[in-house]
């Protein structure tokens, strides 16, 4: 299993997981802050993939700037074009970036990527609500006008669900009371994303 | 045909004309600035549909700011939270909300607008490529775990798909020389949007 795996991936499984944990960070620190527990590092790789830096890492922030688009990979994707400023073309930079994220990326997120031409996609859970690199669309492989990029799911994939199950324990209390606790009114059965 | 409109629209034509003539406006400003030739103008409608003011409005700014994704949709959601502040809550805001925009919103920007619960959307032309409310994907009504949204399209049609045409004539002189006249080079028979 381990085997095919290294060969789909141009990342050896350690690189990934390292950079996945950093992404859990990430959610946990989401968590603490009340925010949906889903966070991500975008890495810069070069020089065939032997060196690699952190470009940029956040988790989600809807809540604490009242703005429903600001999903850890959006925030990310504006961090690093403040960094490079307005006269970088966005697409050198991105298709040497890979992106670690906790769950799979939303639609809205998925055909961001798309646009900025982001080189690889690794996830940890599945985005069973609307997880756009496969799950409920494939804006990723689709080429609806953008660019594609390879995704790969299932990465720590427990560790990932786990932070979320905890967070939509406790209630997403930025939710009103009665949409609170719907996860566990559906026998927490489910614990894809939800803002 | 118009009375059937009327009846669908909860706006009458002449109030859409009317915003969908700034957006045209805004889309103008796009060509000049060397923006693909898209425009949108956001309104609060309040008192049932009574009184009505612009929010925001905005053009293509993704090579002003080398940021793919700063569509003019995207634009006006950023300028209206910046303008209530991180405290409000979006929804209360964007559920009074209708966006004019002369082409029909991508797939980013269709789910960002169901994200951040837009009231209503209608639109110019039809994005063939990757129209979000209907062409390509049925963003706004399929409920992916956002919220559902009424969409129009078909207004000033081509007044709106002409602004497109000429600024696809003179070429987009952000894009290299040989991808530059691609759509002359298709016999100038699809003028859908392309970054």
């Amino acid at each position: 299993m381990q085997t095919n795996q290294m060969k789909k991936y141009s990342l050896n499984e350690d690189v990934i997981n390292y950079y996945m944990k950093l992404a859990i960070e990430q959610s946990k620190i989401a968590t603490d802050k009340l925010e949906v527990a889903v966070g991500c590092v975008m890495v810069k790789f070069t020089n065939n993939n032997q060196d690699h830096e952190i470009v940029a890492q956040s988790h989600n922030k809807t809540n604490q700037y009242g703005n429903a688009t600001l999903h850890c990979e959006i925030n990310c994707i504006n961090e690093i074009l403040d960094k490079y400023g307005q006269n970088y073309d966005e697409q050198q930079i991105f298709k040497q970036i890979t992106l670690f994220v906790t769950c799979e990326p939303c639609i809205m997120c998925a055909y961001s990527l798309s646009l900025m031409g982001i080189k690889e996609v690794y996830f940890g859970c599945y985005n069973e609500k609307f997880g756009g690199n496969g799950t409920i669309l494939d804006l990723n492989t689709a080429n609806y006008g953008a660019n594609t990029y390879p995704s790969y799911g299932g990465f720590l994939e427990e560790e990932c669900k786990q932070v979320l199950k905890q967070f939509y324990e406790k209630g997403n209390l930025n939710l009103d009371e009665d949409k609170r606790h719907r996860r566990k009114k559906k026998e927490d059965k489910d614990e894809s994303v939800s803002s």
